[in-house]
């Protein structure tokens, strides 16, 4: 497990409820120095959210290694410590607790170093942080989730997959995507071990796995001296051998991303036999196949049109749509440094689709990754306007996972707190509706 | 284990060694898109060193889970692959191989997208990194290592034991230097399963245990109501404490850092008793006690003289002294944001010990960290004269170790690569002495 690199962890920002009430907030805090303490070198933290709280630094109880403490408690305390791996929870009395949304958090931590002259002591660590509470919102008639496609760049380098797991089930969402070929050590052939730690994972976590994100890669061998397309079978072996795979890992849906062939992404004309030659597999399993509808393809296009007839055609339960938000995306995504106005690709700036087109093909959209790029400081989303878009999802009916795809800058550790301003936003846009 | 952020990862940068003869050099890069993939979807990596190398993209080799590649055997290639975990090692071949030094390194990396339209392929990565050669200089009669303090914002969010140890040991280092307190899972009682896996990754790394830092708090319960400094017995108490976990971690040398009661640093008045009260155990388990002269204070100074006389006094070989190199600090570190000049601590402008000085102690000194805080990409130390510290040292004869201590900007992964600088600076000035 890892920390967030600002002392101020967005992961654990929520709402202390006890006995039906909310008697207050806590969130956590990474240990400043560059090695853990006994905790009776605290000297507190001062807490303030401008007109909502403001503590002196010995109001807050202290949660370390699984036991909470005052701080006057910390003073008296032996043994107890504040580990560099761990993080503190701070926990902040508040009779109602904080309103759902962006907090300006800001701390005033004091820890006391022996080696240090009295004259400069204690140590003081005075940061803030604009940080997501953990929503209260029900977001109903939602369900939410998360791909771990979110955390590109961080994953591996900053992040590892149990703290991407916590981060998710910290938001109260309950669904977790991942990418067979990013997220499976040693795909396609994971040792059972890593498929039993899985398992263990989400059961820690209260997630379960959604949507499992594969390739038809059509270009496999296209390079060299014997360059050639895929063929039927290898694509069929292809999504077959991801089918097996998302099974075995307890998902419900396989979103194959198919090679295109066109700059509308027109999918390889393989696709329709590959498909069909592996719904058998995909009804044995109970699993269903749904490739996305993605940015620049719209709703109204032949691409949709071509793989609801295979529905109709074959009577599958087994293949639907994946609906990807942002074709709803109304406001351009900002030019990236050196990127010119007019010179890339027009729908960065946003296909923007008619959320009323959903009715057309609702009775087939068995998945949604929420797709997102920025969510500011006011807690409003740069691109995406989720207030048309989630109304007609649920008037149209819709039930099922809202999956954050975050696709914005990719600094790091930046994912984490996107990701909880999305969820704070989507849940309560809906309980607004 | 975890990557480096940018594509171009410090740790692996080498020359290649074959038959007695350099031959190349390689590098590893991480996966630059979202998933990992089929090896035969990579379309080559082109690499520039100015004045040095220039190679088309299908001139280097490709290292993937284990077995190198030329392009053409990727391409024809079923099963391999690049996982988005994994770095690819590209080896260069280069007779004789690269300079020890920094290298402006430039990659142009090509992976096919079967997703994207045709007339946007191949995605190409263009980046480029300053890097810095695993050392070829030999660097004697000096031993090297590194210390963890080193990665000290890293550690825990986005280095764990294993990568950081990777790094160590990448540099032909032999020694890693640890805090007790920061990096000992469930300090002072680690799971025994914790302490098997320390031993395995030492000798997985080929490492060895060097120096483990401690603390006598003797601010311990100064805060409350019943503040008091800290006892002899429980001062005693807390540096045997680390005396045996150190032993059972494999470490010959234990730095505690003793509270001070001065603006120039002299240590608390029960050092001598809680030092004394230490020295059978100290010899029982075979283990040197060294306190650090540490900026502010000097060699030429009463703290040190104290340390001598109690060496002089009890005639024990399990007291020496422990030189942090920040002594010999001659140029100041920058201000930081925000900082006025003359309003900090003046010895961060540097005291600037005269390294002759070393001559008068070095029969005690048993250890030495070599604390610095930014090499510029042309290898220059902008705080530490090197060549008369490396000098003094060798004329002295000193022949420890060398235990790198960064203490500069703690921008993410910026750790990693100063000390690389580090250690090819320390070498190729002891080879040029």
């Amino acid at each position: 497990m890892l920390l967030e690199r600002d002392l101020i962890q967005s992961v654990g920002f929520r709402n202390v409820h006890e006995n039906g009430e909310i008697t207050g907030f806590q969130f956590r805090v990474r240990m400043p120095s560059y090695r853990g303490m006994a905790a009776s070198l605290i000297d507190g933290i001062g807490v303030r959210i401008p007109g909502l709280v403001d503590v002196a630094p010995d109001v807050p109880r202290w949660t370390l290694q699984g036991k909470t403490y005052t701080l006057a408690e910390l003073w008296d305390s032996d043994g107890v410590r504040w580990p560099l791996e761990d993080a503190a929870i701070v926990t902040v009395p508040l009779p109602g607790g904080l309103p759902d949304g962006i907090h300006e958090l800001s701390i005033d931590l004091r820890l006391r170093m022996s080696y240090i002259p009295q004259e400069h002591q204690p140590s003081r660590y005075q940061v803030t942080k604009h940080v997501t509470l953990a929503p209260e919102a029900k977001g109903a008639p939602f369900k939410y989730g998360v791909s771990l496609y979110s955390f590109m760049g961080d994953y591996g380098t900053n992040l590892d997959l149990e703290t991407a797991l916590r981060s998710i089930a910290d938001l109260g969402a309950t669904g977790v995507e991942i990418l067979g070929e990013g997220h499976v050590t040693n795909y396609p052939d994971p040792p059972q071990e890593w498929v039993d730690a899985w398992f263990r994972l989400l059961d820690q976590y209260g997630l379960e796995p959604t949507n499992y994100g594969s390739w038809i890669d059509t270009r496999l061998h296209s390079s060299g001296e014997h360059g050639r397309d895929m063929t039927v079978d290898e694509g069929a072996a292809a999504l077959q051998r991801d089918l097996r795979l998302a099974k075995r890992l307890g998902f419900r849906f396989v979103r194959p991303k198919i090679g295109v062939v066109s700059g509308d992404l027109i999918p390889h004309p393989i696709w329709t036999d590959v498909v069909e030659a592996s719904l058998p597999l995909a009804a044995e399993l109970d699993v269903i196949i749904c490739p996305e509808i993605h940015s620049p393809t719209p709703i109204k296009h032949e691409v949709v049109d071509d793989y609801i007839a295979l529905i109709r055609r074959t009577g599958t339960k087994h293949f639907g749509l994946l609906l990807d938000t942002g074709i709803f995306q109304d406001r351009p995504i900002p030019l990236a440094p050196g990127e010119l106005p007019g010179r890339r690709p027009a729908f960065l700036d946003g296909i923007g689709v008619d959320p009323a087109d959903v009715f057309d093909i609702i009775e087939h959209v068995v998945f949604i990754q929420a797709k997102f790029h920025d969510i500011d400081d006011s807690l409003e989303d740069q691109q995406i306007p989720w207030e048309p878009v989630l109304r007609a999802l649920k008037d149209a009916g819709y039930t099922g996972y809202l999956s954050s795809e975050y696709e914005g800058d990719r600094i790091p550790w930046r994912s984490v707190e996107q990701v909880r301003r999305q969820h704070s936003l989507m849940r309560q846009v809906a309980d607004a509706l």
